[in-house]
């Protein structure tokens, strides 16, 4: 089975762990966003997807960028609120950081100073940008094996340095359907796409 | 194409306005996967699907049952995080119900003394009881116009009785893939198809 990252974008997210959780789309970022993203790519009913990996990029004030990674292997403390998988990432980002390397907070969850370059990297195999109006992904040639990395933006879309970061990795371009859909909502439709087709 | 109903039944979801924004899962009986309900039959990218109509059908404490109805043509106020969205729960269950018919709450939203047998007979439709093990949504004959109501239970199965209240209006079986899923990411897999498929 592939092993599947997600990359998501958070252009305003913030850099720091002084966001409130009681206003997640306002003071933090639109960390409420990134949240379900991140339990969209990790629960299904009664378990864990163990072979998934997500990166959040944040990229918002006092100190961008910053990465905060959920390892599915390791990852403990998951429920499917917003506010509890949000309280997660800030406790990642009130930790110390060096100017490189992961540090880790909660067990499957760690933070590091990266960009979406560094995070590119990082995650590694095959680049699958989801864009509107892309291939759909029943038709897309995935890899038969291996690890395969999702990239997604917030509710903004990548600018063009982003893209241009993205787009040097050679990524398939897949769309999801007709419609411009949430986020998370893609992640759901990707792990099912694959589900569905045994990949 | 297909106007969309989706009714959720919430087994521990309140039945008054008395719970904390700040516990959802807790204190709430679950009302953060309501919220994600809503929001993922509604939201799209800069929009909000305006043919689909959601019932949630509350059944904890202390005044069991009651229904809560959003409806995309009237609907306003509604933002992607669950806190937002469980607050406009909170508000419609606020008012004071007489023993039948809706009471307005925002716009768009109203509550109702009514369970799910009288949710299954408001909504109407064709229905289809979302089921794991049910016929792949894509090969399912659904009708070619009017309304679809897809039956969706929260983070616990159907009791045998409600089951035999869905069973009773002679559904389609739909099942949404090899693993067993959460109820909104279930939501967002109908719309998706539905979208795909032209319905």
């Amino acid at each position: 089975m592939l092993r599947r990252r997600f990359v998501v974008v958070g252009h305003a997210a913030p850099t720091d762990g002084d966001f409130s959780l009681n206003d997640l789309p306002g003071s933090g970022g639109r960390v409420d966003l990134l949240a379900r993203a991140v339990t969209a790519a990790f629960l299904i009913s009664h378990g864990m997807r163990r072979d998934t990996v997500v990166y959040l990029v944040h990229l918002g004030a006092p100190d961008p960028p910053k990465a905060v990674r959920f390892e599915g292997e390791k990852l403990r403390y998951l429920n499917p609120d917003e506010r509890s998988t949000a309280a997660l990432a800030k406790h990642a980002l009130m930790k110390r950081l060096p100017a490189k390397g992961w540090v880790d907070s909660t067990p499957g969850v760690s933070a590091a100073r990266m960009g979406l370059d560094g995070v590119l990297d990082e995650a590694g195999g095959a680049a699958v940008y989801l864009k509107e109006g892309g291939t759909p992904l029943r038709e897309a040639t995935l890899p038969g094996e291996g690890a395969v990395t999702f990239i997604l933006s917030d509710h903004m879309n990548l600018t063009e340095e982003e893209e241009k970061a993205v787009l040097a990795r050679a990524p398939l371009v897949v769309g999801l359907g007709p419609l411009s859909l949430h986020t998370e909502h893609c992640i759901t439709l990707v792990h099912n796409g694959l589900d569905l087709w045994g990949r």
